[in-house]
């Protein structure tokens, strides 16, 4: 099985846009067990794209195209296809309908040269794209068989999981269904979070479930791959893993799957009937920001003051800004303003001059919890780092977890 | 002068990571004057390297490698190069005491795999990398050189900037020096721009400079690039058509260069001795980040409350959240509550219930100004342009331009 990807385009070549597409689809397609072995970029020129589509039809059993199936004349996919597979183009007049009614529903009349996007290369099979003008067509070029795909990510992303995902899946005989259970973190670094759960395969059949990261600083994903006839079971054979990896990573995992640590906070608040408050000093509002985008409607984030200097928020809240508790007086001073049920209030200070550079504090009716920490990196890395503890530190209290942990992010106070 | 990258690595094969190495590098290359005609990705497996770089050695005049030199196993580039050359891997001395060194500053002994990454192909150059251990080199293969790079983005970065930029241009014989002027603009989209430039080239002589754009919502970017044999002579070449530039944009232009619109808004405020507070609804707070980002420190920038409900806002400043004059009132509040020159609000309803669904106001002591607007496109659009819109007004009352003139982005009221 040899799958190549070939990405067109002035655009992605020059580097003006960054190749997100390619990434996108060749982890989609890994994920369903039809890993890619090689990828070519290269720009609107027919000589050019010829000799790619002659090597890869060489090298691959398939090859999907990406790009160059606009309406205007640097779009050259369908005629180099024809090229290379040596046939003509002929008009599909089914897919011209289909742009002229898309035109037509928009009150517009299709401009002439959108017919160039239904001419395919004779002996070509159309491949839907039901959100877009361009259409997606598969033929064989020498020993590979061909898909081309549009640029535009919402329409090649949409054919990537209806059309291309099943047809390569038929193509290569890939009978199995692939699942993948997924756990959010914080606080456990990659590489100790995979010595921690060395051996935990070992609870499934030999070699069935694969156990992979993906780590995008703070948050970690640890991620059970699975193979199986059907869905079903496909999840019973993960499920005494992700079990283990529930036990052995404990606290540290904040959400499963699609769940999200902003999800599980909204969650937890909805469920007691509360809801939150805000005040941050030096993390540029971002506390503020994630529970915001959660929550656009303010079902429970009432709001958030942002601010760089203690003394600003010191001022805003009526609090001394010497005074050492001035996390926790700001915490129950937004709580008290707002009547919330949580006030949450987090300090950074990434100059050096003051330990802990972090300082959060929860406050609800009947406590204060604080906690201190000096975390590992640049400016940049405290901030985002202190951001998600924050953040981690209410997901805690509400699920009843404890707050004050150590992670390992954190190093000792000087 | 045929260009090619190849990029290496499972990473980015597999689309984990999603390659911005390739796209700085050649958009680099490009303003540099040395256009990439051909890109390709393979894994950490030697025999498609090997293929990638035969194939590449018979296209190209120039190829540089990306990834590759780190210290552990599947980390080929060094050996499939020797072999692609049909040479022998020779130990750097100079190198390995640079990467001893290297760990000795930091306390800590090489670890010994760490010694690969000094061995190079026989007959190779040393290319400088003065931030990492992975050493990159040059050697001839085929009818190409090619030129190895770390992966590390930080390190390739520099190494193209300080090696193969100079190394590439005296390759090619390209003598003259680039130079690029941009412009960053607010409210008129890329094709109006386009029409309104037109032939503002002509201003130098033939063929000198050359307009490109790069729109990245909602700002634009307008560039002129220009190639002369000094950068004195590329300043005054392109000095007429900037200025030109500067006459038909007009009022959009927010900053020029390296300049941003957040540290125009800054050095506005300081050049009076102001500073600035801010109440957001339904922006997720995203002024405040953009204003806290760029004023760590808090010289500025007082704070900004960010909320998704009129009526939070309304009962944090005191205020009737049903009044019409909300927005003025509450660019009034923080400015009064901060003592702030500049009191900003921005209220934003992107459910289709209000009009307009945006509401801006900026109150001085003197006076309040108001503006009202629709943006074209879904919720998300409208927030990030709400954001934009937001500062624009606030930089455009600095520099004493006209606050209220209406945007390419913008719909009549319903």
């Amino acid at each position: 099985m040899r799958i190549e990807i070939i990405c067109t385009g002035d655009e992605v070549l020059s580097g003006k846009t960054v190749n997100t597409n390619f990434s996108h689809i060749s982890r989609r397609l890994l994920e369903e067990g039809l890993p890619v072995t090689w990828e070519t970029t290269v720009g609107d020129d027919r000589p050019t794209l010829i000799e790619a589509f002659r090597l890869a039809s060489q090298r691959a059993d398939a090859v999907i195209v990406n790009g160059g199936l606009g309406p205007t004349k640097d779009d050259l996919s369908q005629e180099v296809a024809a090229e290379a597979a040596g046939v003509g183009l002929v008009l599909w007049p089914e897919w011209l309908a289909k742009i002229e009614a898309f035109y037509a529903e928009r009150g517009r009349a299709m401009p002439p040269n959108n017919r160039k996007q239904a001419m395919l290369p004779e002996g070509a099979d159309l491949v839907d794209n039901p959100v877009g003008t361009a259409c997606g067509f598969q033929i064989d070029i020498g020993k590979a068989r061909f898909y081309f795909t549009p640029g535009v990510p919402r329409e090649v992303y949409k054919m990537l999981e209806d059309q291309l995902i099943p047809r390569l899946r038929q193509l290569f005989g890939v009978k199995q269904v692939n699942y993948l259970k997924r756990f959010h973190s914080f606080g456990m670094g990659e590489s100790r979070v995979d010595n921690v759960l060395s051996g935990v395969e070992d609870l499934a059949p030999a070699g069935a479930v694969k156990l992979g990261f993906q780590a995008h600083y703070p948050q970690l994903e640890t991620k059970l791959a699975v193979q199986a006839p059907t869905l079903e079971q496909a999840k019973a054979i993960v499920a005494p893993v992700a079990e283990e990896v529930r036990k052995r990573l404990g606290t540290v995992i904040m959400a499963e799957d699609d769940e999200t640590l902003e999800g599980v906070i909204l969650d937890g608040l909805r469920a007691i009937g509360g809801d939150v408050a805000v005040a941050e000093v030096g993390t540029f509002g971002h506390v503020g920001v994630r529970l915001a985008a959660a929550d656009p409607n303010g079902e429970v984030f009432r709001r958030s003051a942002n601010t760089n200097r203690r003394h600003d928020l010191a001022t805003l809240l009526d609090l001394a800004s010497e005074d050492e508790a001035l996390v926790e007086n700001a915490a129950t001073a937004v709580r008290v303003q707002t009547g919330a049920t949580h006030g949450v209030a987090v300090l950074v200070d990434t100059s050096g001059a003051r330990d802990p550079q972090i300082e959060i504090a929860i406050a609800t009716a009947d406590h204060v919890i604080r906690r201190g920490s000096n975390l590992v990196g640049n400016a940049e890395r405290v901030r985002v780092g202190a951001v998600e503890m924050t953040l981690d530190s209410l997901r805690r209290l509400l699920t009843g977890q404890p707050v004050t942990e150590t992670l390992d992010f954190e190093k000792a106070p000087k």
